[in-house]
């Protein structure tokens, strides 16, 4: 990641600096373990998934105006717009070349397909933002582009640079998927019960920013519509630390969390269903313990 | 470009209704007829360049908080930089998409490491924006890793299509990367003497946005210090309109304009010598108009 251009290195050691959970190259490296094994191949698209993750996280800051990351301060927030942007584009680029440098077209076509759902994902949301208006189905094709289609292509990545069995790759996939919509169902419920101490961000950052998750859409199935309503234009009118309290109570009180927590088990059991077909061993072990941590994790 | 997404099918057909110079998939074109032939991956490459020039116009504006672009207003003005950044990716991943699906790897390499100098140079550029201090070496710096990279790219990638001739392949870069010097020397002396109503974008923009350019840095160092401390200052505290037009007058009176006509001039007769070893035909006929157009155009 070193670059003539000083402002380049400062950021990009910033970025190295922080500490995320790093699921996602474990699970490239998971993936591999249990479909073959991990070779040379299987550590350059690990490296390739948290850049171009970390890319999409600078992107993704510049799209949500977030000051913080991973409890520290966003590229955007100390070095403006301009530099987040251009950083993130930087990171995309050697991503790139580290692919493209050994020949590893496969997995240039697996991920750039990825890019696409990605920015698609990204911007549903913001088009569905505006109005409000927005069902299960459309969340889970939200968080299907935006957040799964990285986790699956994790998997598949690592099955891929293991072995050229196509259904140990389609198998791996299917797990990555359904990991994924369970990651980040657990995440949106996260925003409503989490501890802001412990998930580096404040709680009820998605209802500032007028995302509805699935915890909220569960609820508002549920109430009444005049309740409905009135939580609606509290989050319409830009929801202050008040609203934001009686939102989270709403959603509570009319079972969006256990209706959410239920959906994030019942896709971690089918991402458990998709690793069947693989012989017992300590990588399958690691993959299903992760499985596990994704749903009750408290950060 | 078509979408499932109905905002991205929206913006897209927005950004391909505006006309745009083409200069880059015509060079494509005409780099490959001079150097073997226009073949059906020719016109993938020519696509190409204008996919990713158009993702980092879109960007680009992001960076330089631009309302308008080709005359019209840009898309972060329009749908506000969340959306322009995603869609820059979006265009990002759909034209290497358009190269993978092709197994266009060579364009790809080539392509990737222009992405990365591209971001670097912008990067630089805010860098040295921010002390307002920078010298012609620098400038050539900048503007040959943020333009005249993809310039020269455009001409390797047409060259690429049509030859194997390694020699053909950076005869016509060598080209490219001259022609992109010069075509951003007189951008850049457009921004000083310009009219708003040809260029499409108001005249001072680049000081407006504190970059320092040619015709400055030359009138600079041809006045007296505390000339040039006057003029920095105007600059370094947001120059109004006025101030445009002190600041203009003072790169005219010290020779600035004459001086980067001169230098654009001869860049541009360098990518007519790499030009050379080229047999005499239509093609390179238009790529030697082209070059002369570049000097002297107004817009």
């Amino acid at each position: 990641m070193r670059s003539k251009v000083a402002v380049v290195d400062t950021v990009a050691r910033y970025l190295v600096k922080q500490k995320g959970k790093r699921i996602r190259p474990i699970l490239v490296l998971l993936s591999a373990s249990v479909s073959g094994g991990i070779n040379e191949s299987t550590y350059r698209a690990a490296s390739l998934v948290e850049i171009l993750h970390t890319a999409t996280l600078v992107h993704d800051d510049v799209v949500d105006n977030a000051d913080t990351r991973r409890g520290i301060l966003s590229v955007n927030a100390i070095w403006k717009n301009k530099v987040a942007v251009l950083m993130g584009d930087y990171f995309l680029a050697r991503g790139l070349l580290l692919s493209l440098e050994n020949d590893d077209f496969k997995f240039l076509k697996t991920i750039s397909n990825t890019v696409r759902r990605m920015s698609e994902g990204e911007l549903l949301q913001i088009q569905k933002t505006r109005k409000l208006d927005i069902n299960e189905e459309t969340y889970l094709r939200i968080i299907g582009d935006k957040t799964a289609s990285l986790i699956a292509t994790c998997a598949e990545l690592g099955a891929q640079s293991a072995t050229a069995d196509e259904s140990a790759h389609s198998s791996l996939r299917a797990f990555g998927e359904n990991l994924g919509i369970a990651f980040q169902i657990r995440d949106d419920v996260l925003d409503f019960v989490g501890k802001s101490s412990l998930l580096g961000k404040p709680v009820g950052g998605d209802l500032k920013e007028k995302k509805i998750t699935l915890p909220l859409i569960h609820a508002l199935r549920s109430s009444t519509s005049a309740e409905g309503q009135r939580i609606i234009g509290l989050i319409k009118n830009g929801a202050k630390a008040k609203d934001v309290s009686a939102v989270v109570k709403f959603v509570s009180d009319h079972g969006g969390i256990e209706y959410s927590e239920a959906r994030a088990e019942a896709y971690a059991a089918d991402a458990k269903a998709a690793l069947g077909a693989f012989p017992e061993s300590p990588g399958k072990g690691s993959l299903i313990n992760l499985i596990d941590f994704v749903v009750t994790r408290t950060s």
